[in-house]
Parts: C-alpha cells; sequence; structure tokens
C-alpha cells in the first residue's frame, strides 16, 4: 500500500516537471504533497530514523535532475543553519511539527532579520521558492522526533547552496549531500519479492 | 565511481524509451549495458548476494515502467524454469558465466525442443525478444556465484508472465516480483552524505 503511494506520487511529479513551469511545479506539486502526506503510515521506517543531526533522506531522483524528493527527520531541538536553495521546494509535514522562518539579508556584516514564519502540523504544506522567499531556517517545534517530505526543482543533495551567518550575513558555501546509500523500493510489492 | 556509471545507463536507457521502439531499444541498449558490464566493480554488495533460489534484485524501474533494470545472481547450480517474457530483455554478464537456452514449444502435451543456447561470458550481452526468442531457460556455468545484469522493456518484476512444463509444455502464469526492498541509491556520492 505505502509503495503505491509513493509511486503514484513520483509519477505524477515526473509528469509535472516534463510539462515544466516552476509555478505549475509548485501549485500542482503542492496538492499531490499534501495527498501525499495525508498520512504518515507510507514512510518505511529506515528512512524515518533520527540521528545526532537532522538526516536527509532521499527517497526518489528523477533520471535527469528535474526534482528529488527527501524525508528531512528532525530529532529533538534540532534546527538547519540559514540557508537558501537556488531551486522551487515544497515541504510537507508528515509527523511532528515544524517551523520554518524566513531571512532577508542585509547590509555586508549585519545580521540577516527574520521575516515570515510557516508553522507546520502534518499534512500541511509550505513552499520556498524566488517568489515567496528562499532564504529560511527549519526547526523541529515538536517535542519528538518530526518528519517533513521535501520536494524540491533539482537533485538537492547535490545542488551547491549558501548557508549565511546569523552574525555578520556571511555566506558559505555546501552542498548536503544525502545519509542514505540505498533508496526504497517503491516496486517491490509485487508476489514473490 | 560506481553509482556514476550506474546513473548514466539510466539517463541513457531513459532517453532511448523516451525516443520509443523495441528495436532502437535493443540495439542501442545493447552498447549500453556492455559498457556498463565493461567492469564488474560498481554493482554493491547487497545486489549481489546469491540465496538458496536464484535472486532478481531491482536496481531501478522507470516511473512509468518502460525499462527495469535488475541485477540476477546465481548461486552453483541455480537455473529457471523454461519462461517467456513478453518484452524485449538484455542480458550482460557481470561475473562467472551463464547459458541461456532457447526453447520452442511443441504440440499440447508435448515437451518443448530447445533452440539456440547462448554462452555469456563477462562483459557479453545476448537479448531475448519477440524477433529471436523470448522462452529460454537461463542456468549458472561457473562452478561460483554468477551475475548478470538484465534490462526489460517493462517492470520486469509486476508483469504477468507464463513458465512451461519441460515434459508437457504446459503453461502456469506467474509474477517474479524482486527480492529487495530497497533500491541502490545511485545519488549518494555528494559531499556530506
Ligand atoms: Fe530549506
Ligand atoms: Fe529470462
Ligand atoms: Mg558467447
Amino acid at each position: 500500500m505505502g509503495t503505491i503511494r509513493l509511486r503514484r506520487f513520483i509519477q505524477d511529479m515526473t509528469r509535472l516537471v516534463e510539462a515544466g513551469g516552476a509555478e505549475a511545479c509548485l501549485s500542482q506539486g503542492a496538492s499531490l504533497l499534501r495527498q501525499l502526506v495525508a498520512t504518515a503510515d507510507w514512510l518505511p521506517p529506515a528512512f524515518a530514523e533520527a540521528g545526532p543531526r537532522y538526516r536527509q533522506y532521499l527517497l526518489h531522483c528523477d533520471p535527469f535532475e528535474r526534482f528529488s524528493l527527501v524525508s528531512f527527520v528532525w530529532g529533538k531541538g534540532q534546527r538547519t543553519p540559514i540557508h537558501d536553495h537556488g531551486v522551487w521546494g515544497l515541504v510537507g509535514q508528515l509527523r511532528g511539527a515544524e517551523v520554518s522562518t524566513e531571512y532577508r539579508l542585509g547590509p555586508a556584516g549585519t545580521p540577516p532579520r527574520p521575516g515570515r514564519r510557516d508553522s507546520l502540523r502534518p499534512g500541511e504544506v509550505a513552499t520556498v521558492s524566488q517568489a515567496t522567499y528562499d532564504i529560511h531556517t527549519v526547526e523541529n517545534a515538536a517535542p519528538e522526533v518530526s518528519i517533513s517530505i521535501h520536494c524540491y526543482g533539482g537533485n538537492i543533495g547535490a545542488i551547491r547552496r549558501r548557508s549565511f551567518d546569523p552574525e555578520t550575513g556571511a555566506a558559505q558555501a555546501f552542498v548536503s549531500g544525502y545519509a542514505n546509500d540505498t533508496l526504497p523500493n517503491i516496486w517491490a510489492g509485487s508476489p514473490a519479492a
């Protein structure tokens, strides 16, 4: 059952990126992601394990890197640095709760200033993009493990991005990578598997 | 290194199935598969383990099931029943040695008769299709574990196929499924992964 849900999302999202256009991917992708995070039972436990830092498990990447789907797992109190993406992104809350806080860069040497805050409860979806905001922090707002499912308009683990010093706003390049060497086999639900 | 090799095959094969045509997939796919099995170091050990029966590990399935890539792992003496595919297929030998023997169905109640035999050494590629032959057995022809990499024009683990009784030729439906719940993460080779 679970793998079929994930499979449908991947198929529908592949059709969206083939049709092209970041706006359509964001608006129609948000509907798809809302359906995906409407239940939490489909994520295999191997992609839901918390660690000493928040973890990013790749669930699927389009063969041409037009989109990727990632399970973010946050232990209690864990949060990201201030960072950007450079591609559109969708965040769907699966379990727990998270807060995304926008940051705006000021003059060189000054702290980035917080902007919009998005609080996410299970089943809710938020977006990042050049059209809304691209620089933020995300933090676990629940007293236990939180899990969100992210979909990005690229292979997010391989994209050269920037994090920003909270005191000076100074940018530093980073590539996040992924925590996992294996992906869910969404085609495993056949007899004799 | 290894995951990049696999990634390239998947990208190139996706372009081939998008262009369409079983003949192009077979002829150009054979070249791609020959490159893939030219070295054997890229297959992660989790997809190279033999079991009490031969195993079929899915490595990748196209989101629209236009092709699948499978690692077949054969213990000493293991062989398939006589079976068909219903889609084009490419078999590339990675380690060890295998023999594919064509079978032709006779009148009802009579044994299928063996036809063409393909002996495969590491680096070699054979094909199955309606244009050559679609019914065969495959057996491990080496005194140790053999591994071949198969690419099919569909999601082979989910296709309803037929096996044939060696005495009577009677057909029985089967769906092979896959041995694995996780796939290789071909995008894992990023920093901080
Ligand atoms: Fe982010
Ligand atoms: Fe076969
Ligand atoms: Mg030969």
